[in-house]
């Protein structure tokens, strides 16, 4: 079967048992967001115990704070009532293994899919590249925890965030499952650790 | 009980079964991805049959094809394999609920959580708004079968997306669960519907 044949199944099966369901509102009812990476091992609903209607959640390659992220951020709070912010990150994240040098060099050389060597990414086939790569920030990490942190410290300092919203910053452990904060708390005035 | 202390404690009891999932690795097992709403109703893993580990899921309000959408298509694809893509959007999506003007207007006014009244979004108060918000493109929906059609056709045509891989747009019902295609396949060269 097909990928696509097995999306569609499952959604079918979903969709046969969804009862109450039916009945939720768009405002999350528990009123709090997790913004997190897109890394396939992550289920936010289940590692941090959502049920559907409850939190918005907001995915990205690495869970980072960028002009996208904050737009949803807003968005969510200003129009839909969110009163608390996570932002989650993960260990192994894949943005810990190259530099915006090497995504830009790869992509030139093909936008085919790299092999990962002892050398590190490259290259497998040399068709169809774009220089394009080369203009984009691609928001890699060099430190987690240090990226926790400042991703939670640009989202309190943009001044499009209402200072009243407390962002709190974890590093989630995929190899345990487990939730470890590094910003306990950032509300308005209060300094970061 | 606080909503920071619930999030942890679920997340106790996810860590203290975790199983075999430790052993999960880098790239998604079953090679594709999701790119969706913050909404939410929306649980993509549920509503497409993914365990951890299977796929990419990238969620931002809309669900729509951003700048920051198409760097995380990029990384998936191009350094982790996956090689085919979903956009689901959905009915009822906040953004059919307001324009980029409507939004400048309700955070120069305040960052607060603005009333949904019989008049549209309103503030309530009024303290420490900004204007920030006039600059900022808030990707609005119009018409939710134009928007899919439409992100499917920027990734499609986007210089960094490789031409062999699909990509399919659907609609999710929040009504009934069910995914609705509104694009059967964006392959290279075959037109979109």
């Amino acid at each position: 079967m097909s990928i696509k044949s097995e999306v569609e199944a499952a959604n079918a099966a979903y969709a046969a048992d969804f009862g109450e369901k039916a009945s939720l509102t768009l405002p999350p009812a528990r009123g709090f967001l997790i913004l997190t990476c897109m890394d396939a091992r992550l289920d936010p609903a289940k590692y941090a115990g959502l049920a559907e209607g409850d939190a918005h959640v907001v995915r990205n390659a690495g869970g980072r704070a960028t002009d996208d992220a904050i737009r949803s951020l807003v968005i969510s709070h200003k129009l839909l009532g969110t009163r608390e912010w996570f932002v989650v990150q993960h260990t192994d994240c894949g943005m810990l293994y190259f530099d915006d040098a090497t995504m830009g060099d790869l992509l030139a050389g093909s936008l085919e899919t790299a092999e990962l060597t002892p050398r590190g990414f490259e290259n497998a086939s040399s068709p169809g590249g774009s220089a394009e790569g080369r203009y984009i920030k691609w928001h890699t990490i060099a430190d987690q925890q240090r990226a926790v942190i400042e991703d939670v410290t640009r989202i309190r300092r943009h001044p499009l965030v209402d200072p009243v919203v407390p962002i709190y910053g974890y590093v989630y452990d995929v190899k345990t499952g487990r939730l470890n904060e590094i910003v306990a708390a950032s509300q308005a005035g209060q300094p970061l650790r």
